[in-house]
């Protein structure tokens, strides 16, 4: 099947090339209050200034791009209660072509609207995951479309590796990057591209406590489940995939663990200090930074911020 | 006294000079989505990432650069419930000299805080302008310090009107800038910058329609109060400045009005589609343009964005 072998560095950099014209590439803050405050040199990548409001655009659309004309003309298809979909919805709107994602009758309203804005269709089905999978089988069967997996999936994750690629650009000599981890797509790509471009930077998961399989399958060198799931980060309670546990073994250094209470903490220093609508998984790298003070105190540290799609009529607070 | 007299263009461009290394060039940023919903290309003048969350910070480092060092070692005072405290407390502590901010003991604890962390001695008062006034009558009595009004002193407002002469040197070919106006020093500011670069710019000043001193002041000919005020937009429920006043009769071509409403449904777009906290004073100006279409419409329009200090546990929504 497309798009389940691991990607090489060279993936990446090809991924780069092709998505260059149809996503942003986002800036990188500071912050000296913030700076003080974690007793480390902050680089803030921006990813939730990205399409979409979130770094998925980049996957989706190194997907979507690599399609032949041929397989494109089918559409591509994929099931998501988050911003996988409207990131496949944009970037099928990009090539012209349809895109069918499967979402739970229980998908908040906002994630809805975004899918359709970008002309995504929408094909509801039961909040559990038997039917989305069923919903989305449905669908490949009577469309021939192209599956575009959030995570499990070589261009995907290639796709996501061009953050860290682009923050080694512009930021010299990192000694350390802090990633978040779910299913594993982003923490994967930038793995890869970031050791390939400098074999001495710290690769640096963080996981919330409430969804910590990747901790616990990194620890014992086998993949785990997650019996239940209760964290605020939404976007991080997705279980690592298979693809992605073999290249986090290889490259990545540590991950680590951290609660709601400082999520929501880094969330809230975030918005009054940077002054960015950040998402509670958006921030789960800074919140790591604050937990873990001493893998970080007096380094250069990249702090990848994935997403500022949140529901202002819901905040944490 | 000192900064009574309006300020000429040239005091504008020698404040850019002096301030430059204290403040920071904000950025412009534009949303395709926002351009599309107000119909016209906008481009957006970050100063709620200006040091201290607001545009108050050029002004203020203004006037404290400006003292000679006899006058500088008596230190500066204000009276301020708001942002000018803040920023003159930073602007102080820049310069080495101590700051004296009288504020009423109703100022909420984020903007004592705020004072507090760059150094500035707060002098408590009871809520009242006239123990306000009588406050810091009393401490410049005491200590010689000089006073800094936050917007009846040409310093102050040649320090507010750099923030659209770095607009106008970073987006070339505007036809048009919305402002917000509540005492007057940055509409003053920018209409003197605006209109000596380019005298077919058009300066709209917006105000909420709870304190709309400014408004009937400009269509009367002759400067009127604010019987009493209503509005959300905290920063803008001032009364217009005489010396303001005068400035802004000669340069600024119209000022418009807003409801509430309005200002906090721009808040929420803002906050939404460019994932930027701003304060709803802050986003006065947005408002305006979605307020009143036909005059933005197939524009390119500066619009600038004032302020970010929000307190996230009092959200107006």
């Amino acid at each position: 099947m497309t798009g389940q072998i691991a990607p090489q560095y060279q993936d990446i950099e090809a991924a780069l090339a092709r998505i260059a014209g149809g996503v942003h590439q986002t800036p990188v803050m500071q912050s000296h209050l913030l700076n003080e405050h974690a007793g480390a040199e902050v680089f803030f990548k921006c990813e939730h200034l990205q399409r979409v409001g979130a770094f998925k655009a980049r996957g989706a659309l190194n997907a979507v791009l690599s399609l032949s004309d041929e397989e494109a003309a089918r559409g591509v298809a994929t099931h998501s209660s988050g911003n996988h979909g409207a990131a496949l919805a944009m970037a099928a709107s990009q090539r012209g072509i349809p895109a069918h994602i499967v979402m739970p009758s229980n998908a908040p309203q906002v994630k809805k609207d975004a899918v359709a804005a970008y002309g995504g269709l929408i094909i509801e089905c039961e909040p559990t995951q038997q039917a989305r999978a069923a919903g989305l089988e449905l669908v490949l069967e009577h469309t021939g479309a192209n599956a575009v997996h959030p995570f499990m999936d070589s261009r995907v994750i290639a796709g996501q590796g061009t953050v860290a690629m682009e923050l080694l650009q512009q930021v010299a000599e990192l000694d350390v990057i802090a990633v978040p981890v779910g299913g594993g797509g982003l923490l994967a790509g930038t793995a890869i591209a970031a050791k390939h471009i400098n074999p001495k930077i710290e690769v640096i998961a963080v996981e919330p406590e409430g969804a910590d399989d990747a901790f616990r399958s990194f620890g014992l060198g086998e993949l785990q489940g997650n019996a239940s799931v209760n964290t605020i980060a939404d976007g991080l309670r997705t279980s690592l995939g298979e693809l992605n546990f073999d290249i986090i073994r290889k490259h990545v250094d540590t991950i680590v663990t951290v609660p709601d209470a400082l999520i929501i903490e880094a969330m809230k220093l975030m918005w009054t200090r940077t002054k960015q609508v950040v998402e509670p998984s958006g921030v789960v790298s800074f919140a790591g930074v604050l937990e873990h003070p001493e893998r970080f105190r007096g380094r250069r540290a990249g702090v990848v911020i994935t997403g500022g799609n949140v529901d202002l009529d819901a905040l944490p607070w």
